[in-house]
């Protein structure tokens, strides 16, 4: 079954917003068994509109709207639907109470402007969207599904969640998709692509390999479409079995996890705790930490020391190391691990320090470089990098960088 | 002058990984005049993509093409370009001649998928990719412009930037796309549209008004087209201060620019100081300050106090109230956020303690209760939120609501 996402709003196309919307649908569609055939995004204009649904009905069966919705004059997505149907706007009596009710409650007026929210094109099945004003509809035309949601982010999550999801599921008789992913880390796509042609060479054709590079990270991904779920699982997993084996130096990860989701997990399957010291990732890798559920098992807590002041106070570095060798040195960035496992009592830590740009380059350290170190109880293991002059991806390469050798440290002590 | 964006890759519509190229490139683009009339995610199917490229011919005069030109199987982007275009692959010498620097760089073996990647249609223009190995394609068929870059990002972005946008601004007579946008925090988009509907009403045809709602807060984006940019400019500034006048309470930025970095930009100017005391947001609100370039000149950092242990030590807060009132209550968070103006010697503290889930809530305390506060040299206040059940969500919805308290007082404070 095939389901096609178009994304309605301009502010996508001048680049304002990032559509996180689109890749969250693919997910959650792709575990029902439906696969996304394209993502179109197009602008708060009907014929626009109007010819994205003619193209996408000669790819799709089901078509997932979003965006378009809001009371304000831009949003056109409702008007257009009702022209393309040719099903004339009605006041949706129970859209209208939600509406009230809603702001009642936030103690808001209800403008004339939020009334009219209520009206739906007349033939859609109208699904109450819990969490604001705009319904979501329902049309089933031709035997195509097209299904117009919101484009905020957590309306549009859960009205698929709760309604949309469910109703696929019921009205169609739905193939399985099986993924697996396998998480590497240290080695190029090529390097791995060869180390495992063999293994890919082998694979039947209902079962495909993708390569997906990131940052020193290569996820391989293993893909199945079929009737039977559970052969189609035991048969990816053969295949993953396969790759892991051939390629364990470099794997960090046999699900498709983010990198410090890994180091989670294997951190608190040996009762191990971990501390955080940056400087110019400015408490970016406690939050990649943070985001998953149930890190607290793992993680104490860090510091975000940006001034010399911080540096000292709360991680112990000496003054003296701070002005021999400077913020961004082996010494500092050395003291700074130490000074997280100490003072945070934690088994590891990790500690980074940089010169993230685009200021604040100096003869001998050019903006991009940056020393991490690994402290753990008895030892502490520092490596120095140089990146590029992109802050926000300096910033990214740091963590990938100092969580990949907390990583290999972990898997060495761990032995 | 319109372009279609069109990204190739299954990882994209099964949503392992996120479009950002996309935003990015649309921002840019609009920069020099290119409106992007639409963005295409297909797969890596050839025949997929020779419909999007039919498709994108009819809508836009520049299509340009990211994604699967990695050496793998599974990238055929270049490939299906040949046969499209009918343009045989050779072996170029000067693109060869860099992969194999870049591997000897490396120090990694040159593989024959790695000599392939030197092969590109005959017909084109190449492009030298200095951060990768797939060289980018330049074709010029039939007055349109088609373009094939890779996917990795920060590959992407070096060829536009140095490579692909001046190009066109060579090729083409351009038109001017002016956009202005107020960023608004505190009041809801049906509400702002009223007070200013009359400005919205009295806007010339070729400027338009977009209602950009995310979490709290709401961009209102002006956009002109025409030839004349200093015209345009002037006549989008003098609707923009309407605007801004008549929505002044909850103006947060003149410009386009996210919240803290609004914070940032009025605390240096007034030479205010700022740290931060993260438990449930665990670093997230101090990544938003310090991905922002300058942020060292405002931000001291701060701690992440996860644990108890952390809170006692690093922030001061003592023991008793821990133990009496608990980690998530008004008493915590307000010796956090005058520990973090204390023990880090700033003017201004963030402190953010509550219940981001799934586990850990209580009776009286579900998922999703939050206390921040704002700590200052003679002053905390404290606030209690009450968010939903998912742990991203809270997490975002902290950070905004306590940039926006900090936003709030500084404004009082500096009035």
């Amino acid at each position: 079954m095939l389901a096609e996402i178009i994304t309605i709003g301009d502010e996508i196309l001048i680049g304002q917003i990032v559509d996180t919307n689109s890749a969250w649908m693919g997910r959650e569609l792709n575990k029902i068994g439906v696969s996304v055939k394209q993502i179109t995004s197009v602008s708060d204009q009907a014929e626009h509109i109007i010819n994205a649904l003619n193209e996408a009905q000669t790819r799709a069966d089901i078509i997932l709207l979003t965006g378009g919705l809001g009371p304000t004059k831009d949003d056109i997505t409702k008007l257009t639907l009702s022209k393309y149907f040719n099903m004339p706007l009605r006041r949706d009596q129970e859209t209208l109470e939600r509406v009230q009710t809603f702001f009642q409650k936030l103690n808001r007026p209800m403008l004339d402007i939020n009334i009219k929210q209520a009206d739906v094109p007349d033939g859609c099945e109208v699904i109450q969207n819990r969490n604001g004003t705009a319904p979501c509809m329902w049309f089933n035309v031709n035997g195509k599904i097209f299904v117009s949601m919101p484009g905020v982010p957590f309306e549009m999550m859960y009205l698929m969640e709760e309604e949309i999801l469910p109703r696929l599921k019921e009205n169609f008789d739905l193939p399985y998709i099986v993924h697996q992913t396998i998480l590497t880390v240290g080695q190029g796509e090529s390097y791995l692509a060869q180390q495992i042609e063999d293994i890919e060479d082998s694979l039947p054709s209902h079962i495909k390999l993708a390569y997906l590079p990131k940052l020193g990270q290569v996820r391989l991904r293993l893909s199945a479409i079929g009737k039977n779920e559970n052969a189609l699982k035991a048969e990816v997993a053969i295949y993953a079995q396969r790759i892991v084996e051939r390629a364990k130096d470099y794997v960090a990860a046999e699900e498709d996890v983010p990198l410090e989701k890994a180091i989670l997990d294997l951190m608190r399957a040996n009762y191990l705790t971990l501390s955080t010291a940056e400087s110019c990732t400015g408490g970016y890798i406690s939050h990649l930490i943070t985001q998953h559920a149930g890190s607290s098992a793992v993680f104490a807590g860090g510091a975000v020391a940006y001034s010399y002041d911080l540096k000292e106070t709360t991680l112990g570095v000496q003054h003296k190391t701070l002005t021999e060798f400077g913020a961004v040195s082996e010494q500092t960035v050395k003291e700074m691990a130490k000074g997280a496992v100490d003072k945070f009592k934690t088994d590891y830590s990790i500690a980074v320090s940089g010169i993230a740009g685009p200021d604040g380059g100096m003869p001998g350290k050019p903006v991009g470089t940056v020393w991490i170190a690994i402290g753990a109880k008895d030892k502490v293991v520092a490596k120095l990098f140089t990146f590029g002059n992109k802050r926000i991806q300096n910033i990214e390469r740091s963590a990938t960088a100092a969580l990949t050798m907390l990583l290999n440290l972990l898997k060495q002590d761990l032995k």
